[in-house]
């Protein structure tokens, strides 16, 4: 078979339990809330928050981030600028996955590229939000929780966003919180954007 | 950095949502089951016909097979040996994360291979069940609903199982259900085994 046809001899089967009643059991429809930003804007810490106050209220939740899919789905890619793209083109298509399944998820990932971002809308359609968590630069590399900017200014780690590989920034997120200094603010801001956005 | 080292910038964060949980808000445990069996065994339909039964009775559930899984996560993957090894690799670590989301995530793959069986098993631990779909490969071929044993037969699909690839029968599923001729029982006692295996 060529490349083209890799996936030609795949039926698709009748499922009765469909999205619909899923989120009609939940009493709150699925999406994906999209965190991205610049490594240490909170994205993750924001999203565990969210995540506490949804769970809070009975709503279904999962947080994907590095910690939960760089160790296994991805384990095998890199943070080489292809490798990225796949990283998110996968998380894209489960995040898809978690909906279906009438989950509300929260990805924290710094896709670093409007493209890849553009992509994971694509494949998730009305179901995306983008969220971004706007931290400058000089604020993530000084608050620098996980040694990574020091690492990547001494050259151990290549292709690190902001240092040595851009972060383009959402040009119509449909939600942006400022990190920098109202990351508490930020939580409610989020919780209250979430809860709107998968009421039935 | 060498290949060794690339998850290892990625950091864990502690979440407060934690399976157990999520697992106490749905009032079951979440686990994997995995439905394995030569194709037209009747994997897929088994595997909903079970999940009509679970989401009546409230259980929260999704159903991973090719439908929604070949189109999209695993769309660059061809049916090479190679590439169905990496298909189920990414399959055990996504029905790993329905787990930590606490949800009972039923799975349909001919997965032929033994060790790749295996390898899901070591990337879920307990929550691991291998379902054995038994049915002959005459009935299997008799039956044909997709047409690709006439294909493969053709010649028109190389690799496929039980024609021109190899399918290795679980040595110990934890359940087998006999396909060929009771796929209403079947429905019953994977059920029963499932409500049984989730329960609190």
């Amino acid at each position: 078979m060529s490349d083209q046809d890799k996936s030609s001899n795949v039926v698709w089967h009748h499922a009765t339990v469909t999205r619909e009643r899923r989120e009609a059991l939940n009493q709150h429809n699925g999406g994906v809330f999209w965190f991205t930003g610049l490594s240490g804007a909170g994205k993750s810490t924001l999203a565990h928050a969210v995540e506490e106050k949804l769970h809070q209220q009975g709503y279904r939740t999962y947080v994907l981030d590095g910690d939960n899919v760089r160790h296994g789905l991805c384990a095998d890619l890199s943070f080489s600028n292809d490798d990225r793209k796949e990283n998110i083109r996968r998380i894209g298509h489960m995040a898809k996955l978690y909906v279906e399944a009438g989950v509300i998820v929260l990805t924290a990932f710094i896709s670093p590229f409007r493209a890849d971002r553009e992509n994971v809308r694509k494949i998730c359609g009305n179901d995306f939000h983008e969220l971004y968590c706007k931290c400058s630069l000089e604020v993530c590399e000084d608050r620098d929780v996980k040694g990574l900017y020091k690492r990547a200014r001494a050259g151990d780690i290549t292709d690190f966003t902001g240092i040595s590989s851009p972060y383009e920034e959402p040009e119509a997120a449909e939600l942006q919180v400022d990190t920098e200094t109202h990351l508490g603010e930020c939580a409610d801001n989020v919780f209250n954007y979430i809860a709107q956005a998968v009421k039935r």
